[in-house]
């Protein structure tokens, strides 16, 4: 058993005392835990305030770069958590997520909360991937 | 390591671009991590607006035929998340949670949040189950 | 593979029909899923009522017991979902948060929601962890 705490380049940084993701290797399989992601770009600045279409687009970009570092994509994603502060958002954020995952999708939550940990921020999206290793 | 993405027959259709389980062999155990439940039968038609016990119920039985399409029970359920539009329903939803979950419980996190993403829904459920494999 | 429920001595009872964690052992590892933890004491006794900071404290009190029971510290957790009633409050958790993790942290998502079960608490933390087996 392996745990590696993961912060890839081509995602944004932690905006906090956060790992972008955990990666556990057991056995023939590696599960990935990835941190909520938001609307922060590689270089760290935040993007897209009152846009949820570029929020969403950020966000999904941030998830790619993180799955990639763990030689996985949308399709290996297992679970999908996704917090929004306005349900109306749901028809924006649905077609970012078509953009984003082509094959058999996952599992997956939604709901609206109170408010996120920045205010400009209008979507989080977490996620857990499983892949093969060894 | 082998992923399964299914929409069982006897639970309610996805509601979007969403499997409603990823089960994930690896090793001796299938990991089934299960999408947010909400109140909509087997046939796609939302029901109980309005009211939560029926919601509540509707929503187990729900999570009662995805686990019985991976040979798993209530007892199988590591871990429950459970989405409230108002805390208020608390009670009502303790008591259908009684009604399925006889044995030995989940771990569990309950919190009620601005909003569901269909304006009757009152209630969501999430679990991750483990069984035996092999 | 197997499921061990937890109601660890030295953490808050449960205030529900719920286990405090679910231990899941597979292969070399097990993982253990812990329920969302709020400010109750070991001897069951709802503390810090308006106080952001005593709330934190006992939550990862209340963490620090459940991963000890299960040979392990915040160092193997990999993954920590953060619920509040007041984004406000965030400075305070973090300031908490730091005195507990002090190696790499885990994922995390951080939101703030409607409400939590009881009007009193402004904080519930859950969090997934992975030890070592055999």
């Amino acid at each position: 058993m392996k745990k590696i705490h993961q912060n890839p380049a081509g995602a944004a940084p932690p905006a906090g005392q956060y790992s972008q993701a955990v990666r556990l290797e057991t056995g023939d399989t590696a599960l990935v835990f990835v941190s909520g992601q938001i609307a922060v770009d590689a270089a760290g600045n935040r993007v897209g305030a009152g846009d949820i279409a570029a929020q969403a687009t950020q966000v999904f970009e941030n998830l790619s770069a993180i799955l990639a570092a763990n030689g996985a994509t949308f399709a290996d994603v297992v679970k999908m958590n996704t917090y929004l502060t306005d349900i109306g958002h749901r028809a924006a954020v649905a077609e970012a997520r078509r953009r984003y995952i082509t094959g058999e999708p996952p599992a997956s939550t939604l709901v609206a909360v109170r408010e996120l940990a920045h205010p400009d921020w209008l979507i989080e999206v977490e996620v857990v991937a499983a892949v093969a290793v060894g």
